[in-house]
């Protein structure tokens, strides 16, 4: 068994609004960036696990998503990284 | 200009409290994930710019990071990402 570190991003699936996306924008226009556009704000998780193998450790991480991190309903996650801790 | 989708990592620093993270790791153990730890929940952007360079999509993220997204006193940002829209 190693120790992985895993990072996940969850974000709000295509189509689905995103209030605070849409306030970030609206805040990051007054503050000099006009040209900012399509502003998403999601998760971004970092946690270890104990794994055999760099995919089990993906594995559980995309378990964890499923069961717990994201809504399968509006959200969707990606795992970003599996990397030795 | 060309058009550049940025991502960008926002979390709480180190040796900073995350309740968050400490509710989502107990949640995880108690879910079936007992060896799970050190989790840290932070947040996950995307948004587009028009710049010149990806070097100046990516001083614009960093820019709009140190003006508004993340609080300088508990949180760290990264520039993860700065492709072609």
């Amino acid at each position: 068994m190693a120790r992985y570190r895993l990072s996940i991003h969850i974000s709000p699936r295509r189509g689905i609004l995103d209030p605070q996306g849409q306030a970030v924008s609206d805040a990051l226009h007054s503050l000099g960036f006009p040209e900012v556009r399509d502003v998403r704000v999601g998760r971004y998780l970092v946690a270890e696990v104990d794994a055999a193998t760099p995919d089990a450790a993906r594995a559980q991480a995309t378990a964890m998503c499923e069961k717990l991190l994201a809504n399968p309903v509006t959200e969707d996650f990606a795992i970003a990284a599996v990397e030795p801790a």
